[in-house]
């Protein structure tokens, strides 16, 4: 391809709104233009680079046996409806009413379309386990879409979604999935992070986001500088004081020893701080006791129960956590007033011991206590002295203390450290979220109706490509890995007339006879505007065709490695097998 | 690929809204699935044709230079108030507003999108011509959705859009494309038929569409038996009279032999055949006098305006044809109360005598006539002996009459037929509508600032798939032409067990070594159902593995080719290299 014969709009100047690398160099080397905010036109160098990576992980789909379909972007609103996300996916998925009254929506993502289609087609045990994929166009209303196409309301996303017969097949499928994805990034150049992921409203339990690390990255990771654990703060663990909790039974016996229970009057004594000067001790030694409202509690205690959550009074409980051991979508604090209401005294003054009427949940913190600080239930008052195991019994004990950097590994008790990461990819395990609320059946070997279980596995290309360039670039512009970048070679004559222009032509086309994909500077610039252009674009290497170098005995070639410092020279008729050989490496 | 290892859910019944062979094969041969009304998904076989045709397209855009860029799906509702189609587009175009209040559009076209883009880059005449093109989703809100991807609301477009400094360099372009669209629908096998046609409101005035013969066309055609003529109804034109109209001044000349103007009390006579009836005289001595009222009559006579269109009483107004001679968007007719303000008669007694207060434009078939009876704008009168030039000076004379099957052809003067057809493709020259409208400049070769022109060509590829499927069928299913064949070669092992299976293994990896496309039909069917199966699939070529063929010395297998009667025995090891012959052919 000749410059002169495409479109790559360069630039000097750079909007004043790309203030990451990807956006500024993807804007300033002509790939990307802006059509609104956070709607972005890819120029014909940009989707070059963007269906390289199209392009590996289809590649990769394939190979693990995944089968490209195409359902539509746009699809009927009663899907959404039957899953129940018409109601929760809220302002980020967009819809529209067409001339007939139906609501349709653009696709923010796409289970409820594949479990219809597969639904309709299932039969028996025989078809599964079954993976398809697409590689489509979706939208989702960002409220802030920034950094270009890292975070913009339309993208590309390969979605893809599994069908199986049993959970070892879906942890088979999930696992290969997580294999490919490890195979994409690694082809695309990336160092990414694999890390535990909160599944959010998604559903499900064992999933796995594909970070990469990012300042503007809109994800909190902690990181064991020992082991390599790596998790979303969302879901991350971290080491307990007792680990495992104790029994029942030996926390009973072990209470033996506490002091009795005592009721002491705490005027106007509220909250942690004032707590701890007035019993002059510190945060540990207290049970902070919360009331929250869970949002759609599945399988539990209905949608807008209320449930007390207890933790150590120096740590936080995490939310995302408290809400997936419930297996509910979200947990909110409770109001002032629901609080007074149902722990019968104002804030500040609730606790765990005596408590009635509403399910305790306690962070393991608290099974470590024998001599702890909590409300009574009473304004003005807190109990000393509480034991778990005697004063009180949670319902439940689970892991909902919020991990933070210095915590211990849970695993090797390292230190824990943490990082910003923009998420790539994510693969879940969705179990059967979605086969039972849109009725999927199939019938197993003996003959029973059964629901299939799902897994659920995305890509966004878009943001992948930018990573690309988050990683690969330096002061000049983008250093594209060879998989990904939009042409190999970057052919530059001096000047583009008489003998120079009769070289690069012929070496041009002898580059694409070889399979070489070659971009030729012929425009009419100084060489230092066409040097600084190849640098901006980052094309992997860099041909010079200049007077000096041809009148040489044989004639020869400057060949540069963007990226790279030295140069060197290659005879002209070598240069094409050598080039070729190179790009295949 | 193994037949058990895609997903290809062939059906024996078909779905009663499936009349149509496309519809009907491709849903039976699991290649497409209806999501809902006017939305369909594309499993993995139908979506490897679709692919095909997109590479077919892809190419020939490569070849003539066209660039391939990716605007949005999505695209900002501002854009097409700016063009002016926020208006006019009405009810097809798919709106919706997100969560900041901003109009969006789901693109049904993208002459706005690609305007907008090129426009903010466009600075010299040495950018120019510049051809833009993408092949992505669109969206129509069609009113009835049907025929499967025929004509479905979402579809897959290739649409581009060119760019020029000069009439010379479009008609170049616009001749190019039309040159490709050629090559496009020969290597899908589809006889086309590209015949000139109304633009519609796409504005401009050259234009060719490419239609297919079909039976459920939503267009009509009128084609002359002898000189190949072809056109859109809508457009097409037909011999005249007089051809080319006689000067005012022959006509002055000519009527001085005519009887003078006579009114002629005609009470209660209001239509043609009321008036034949008193007149004694048949239709074509009558001058029909219609009211009109323009919409968006561009540098016309302005929005909302009024014109009488006159043509001799046998014939009819084409609408399209009236409005495009007076630069509208549309032309409806006048209501009873209008045409009585406008002439000062009740409907039945316009005329083009005397008529003044509104412009008056003819087709050239009133300008054969010099004794015609015409309304005499007043209840109760008629005009006789009324003549072009003498009683009557039109504003404007244009061809608007209907031409129909019978009429003869304006070329060369054989008899024109009808067809239904269903436009595939359409090339336009837009000239500077949407640049104008939308502001894009660029400095000319004097540093004098002007306005682009531009062309605008879609190609929809679904539809061109569908009618490749209903070009290439027979009563047992589809015949795919090789180059849109989803796989070239299906492979069937009588029994997929022993020696069956290792020589179908074997073979089918020699195959894909060679480059071929290769199903392998690995099911537990009988051979029965495999080949009927195979028939309805239609991939070009057969190839059976079976006991008896092989046991022979040396062992040889059954070649076939869809479509044809016989098949041919080839020997097992010279199979791979005759098959990847014929494929390439």
């Amino acid at each position: 391809m000749y410059f002169t014969q495409t479109f790559i709009p360069t630039l000097r100047e750079v909007p004043s709104d790309a203030v990451i690398a990807s956006h500024r160099l993807m804007f300033r080397g002509g790939m990307i233009r802006k059509l609104a905010n956070g709607l972005f036109a890819y120029l014909p160098l940009g989707l070059r680079a963007l269906r390289k990576v199209e392009r590996i992980i289809r590649e990769e789909m394939d190979a693990i046996g995944a089968l490209e379909i195409k359902p539509t972007v746009v699809v009927p609103g009663e899907l959404w409806k039957e899953s129940g996300r018409w109601d929760s996916m809220g302002e980020a998925m967009l819809r529209a009413e067409n001339r007939t009254g139906n609501d349709l929506v653009v696709s923010p993502t796409a289970e409820e379309a594949v479990t219809a289609l597969v639904r309709d087609e299932l039969s028996s045990y025989r078809q599964l386990p079954l993976t398809l994929y697409q590689i489509n166009t979706k939208y989702r209303d960002e409220i802030r879409p920034r950094y270009g196409v890292m975070r913009a309301r339309e993208f590309v996303m390969k979605d893809a979604y599994s069908f199986h017969a049993g959970q070892a097949s879906l942890d088979a499928a999930y696992n290969a999935m997580g294999a490919a994805y490890r195979r994409i990034f690694k082809r695309c150049g990336l160092s990414v992070l694999p890390v535990k992921a909160d599944s959010g409203a998604m559903g499900g339990n064992s999933s796995e986001e594909f970070m990469i690390e990012s300042e503007i990255g809109d994800n909190t990771l902690l990181l064991c500088e020992s082991c390599g654990y790596a998790a979303n703060v969302e879901k991350a663990v971290c080491a307990h004081d007792f680990d495992p909790p104790p029994s029942l039974e030996e926390a009973k016996t072990r209470s033996l020893s506490s002091p009795a229970l005592e009721k002491v009057s705490t005027p106007g004594v509220k909250n942690i701080d004032q707590l701890c000067a007035f019993f002059k001790t510190d945060a540990k030694k207290f049970i902070k006791t919360l009331i929250y409202r869970m949002a759609a509690m599945e399988g539990g205690a209905g949608r807008g129960a209320f449930v007390a959550a207890a933790i150590r009074g120096d740590l936080a409980v995490n939310e995302a956590k408290l809400a997936a051991a419930l297996k509910a979508s979200e947990a909110v604090l409770a109001s002032e007033a629901e609080v007074e209401r149902i722990t019968g005294a104002p804030l500040g003054f609730a606790g765990v011991a005596g408590l009635t009427g509403i399910p305790l949940i306690a962070d393991t913190s608290v099974t470590a206590m024998t001599d702890g600080i909590t409300g009574a239930l009473a304004d003005g008052f807190h109990y000393a002295h509480a034991a778990y195991g005697r004063d009180f019994t949670p319902h439940l004990i689970a892991d909902l203390r919020t991990a933070k950097a210095g915590d211990r590994c849970a695993r090797c008790g390292g230190a824990l450290y943490e990082k910003k990461g923009n998420e790539l990819g994510h693969i879940f395990k969705l179990g059967d979220k979605y086969t039972r609320s849109m009725k999927a059946r199939y019938l197993d070997e003996s003959g029973q109706s059964r629901t299939p279980l799902m897994g659920t596995y995305g890509i966004g290309l878009d943001r992948t490509l930018a990573s690309v360039v988050e990683e690969h670039h330096d002061g000049d512009g983008i250093i594209w890995p060879l998989e990904v970048a939009p042409y190999q070679v970057i052919l530059i004559p001096v000047k583009y007339e008489g003998a120079l222009k009769a070289a690069a032509d012929g070496l041009a086309s002898a580059l694409e006879q070889a399979g070489v994909e070659v971009l030729v500077d012929d425009r009419e610039e100084r060489p230092g505007v066409k040097f600084k252009d190849a640098d901006l674009l980052g094309i992997p290497y860099r041909v010079v065709v200049g007077d000096k170098t041809l009148s040489l005995d044989p004639p020869a070639l400057e060949v540069k490695r963007r990226g790279e410092k030295g140069c060197r020279m290659v005879e002209l008729d070598k240069a094409p097998a050598l080039l070729a050989e190179l790009v295949k490496a």
